[in-house]
């Protein structure tokens, strides 16, 4: 990785943002590359979408924390319609409804995912961190935390063809959270991009953009090493988290 | 586990506390297994001490955190003890310098360890999430998220013989930190039980007792998922943090 502590410009800043999503996205863990290609279980792909549903969840949150330090009202303006896409807007859905539509679809108790009693604590420790990121940092590193969406798109046009090729328990209309991703993540990237570039004008505030980039594919990535120590490499499952059905181990997806 | 949620009395929750000992304590988590019993190399060991480090590192910030909302100066005077303990007290070495000579008798640089740079991401959520749980929670609940310490002195009983005899590279004077703390845990988590048995005079205060001790033993647990994943069962070490020299994966504990 390049050295990110003095950029000379945005545009080097920018590149250095791209350089970090290429090294460190959570596309590149090895749970994504199973779950991409048919290679988990139906159990496996459950614990995945029950704990994802918690980052999912604190989404609205999170961006409730920064329209309530934000002083600028048209900042508060272009972000709320991300509390609106999460949460759904004048009664249609949203993405967290969407989420539990998958869960549903995947055989899980939508009432037990939303009680997060099954979720993995590394999930939570990791997503309250994130919440606590965007209330506590300043407002151009918050907003700089949301710059993984610029990487989004690529993980979502893997991962819908290949979880509907890789399992037979996977249906076009349980992806219907991330073909919704697809027209509003960069949408959302490029007005936090922009955003970046314009504020952050000494190379300390660039260093802080780029610092804040790479925290929060720490917070995506060490997701993904809970749910690969728990479910894939036979780690142990914590007392009382999810535990897959033996009839959901058994349903393996088609390259399994 | 039995049913926390209906607890009749101070004995009955203290029953319930040494039950979520007996079957949650980070001393079954097999990582800590293989630790205690000569089965890691050099450089997993290496890896847990300064992972830990960052947890140790904590705990003054943590009991600061618990004194900063105590109107009581009685708890605060009693409490305070536990800062001096880990920062040292008039000049005498507290247990955060100890940790540090075990970290540097293991072959780390000292000041490698305390720039906390190679720690892994999961350790910093997990730390991070204890001592906003002190701060943030009742203060019968930040008192009981110490109660951990009930069950110290059986690990580090079983520790120090157990590092001392599976290591070659492990001398006595790196043991110091342990062979303080048994003096010291029985004394706070004493004072700790005797506090939450006395404040806790309802059902549901008992219960949020008991769960304080869930969340804290899942704060300890967690962390050795991250280490065992990262450095046992080949999960991935996440980028730009420690990863072990050649010769110190190679320097094996007797039993490995």
């Amino acid at each position: 990785m390049r050295d990110i502590t003095n950029l000379a410009s945005a545009d080097a800043m920018e590149a250095a943002l791209r350089e970090i999503g290429h090294e460190r996205y959570h596309n590149l863990h090895p749970f994504h590359r199973l779950l991409h290609t048919g290679r988990l279980s139906k159990g496996q792909v459950q614990a995945w979408a029950l704990n994802r549903y918690l980052y999912q969840s604190r989404i609205p949150r999170k961006d409730a924390a920064l329209l309530a330090r934000c002083e600028d009202a048209d900042l508060r303006r272009a972000w709320l319609v991300r509390i609106l896409d999460h949460d759904g807007n004048m009664g249609a859905e949203g993405g967290i409804v969407r989420w539990l539509h998958l869960c549903e679809g995947l055989g899980l108790d939508p009432g037990y995912v939303e009680s997060e009693a099954g979720a993995l604590p590394a999930t939570r420790f990791a997503v309250d961190a994130y919440v606590r990121f965007v209330a506590e940092r300043t407002l151009l590193e918050a907003v700089a935390s949301s710059l993984t969406e610029l990487f989004a798109p690529n993980i979502h046009n893997e991962r819908i063809p290949g979880m509907l090729a890789g399992y037979g328990f996977v249906s076009e209309d349980m992806m219907a959270y991330f073909r919704h991703r697809l027209g509003q993540a960069p949408r959302d990237a490029g007005f936090a991009l922009d955003y970046a570039k314009e504020h952050a004008d000494t190379p300390e505030k660039r260093r802080l953009v780029c610092e804040a980039l790479l925290f929060k594919c720490d917070v995506l990535w060490s997701q993904l090493d809970a749910l690969h120590h728990a479910y894939v490499l036979d780690g142990g499952i914590p007392p009382g988290r999810f535990a897959p059905a033996p009839e959901d181990l058994a349903l393996r997806g088609r390259a399994a």
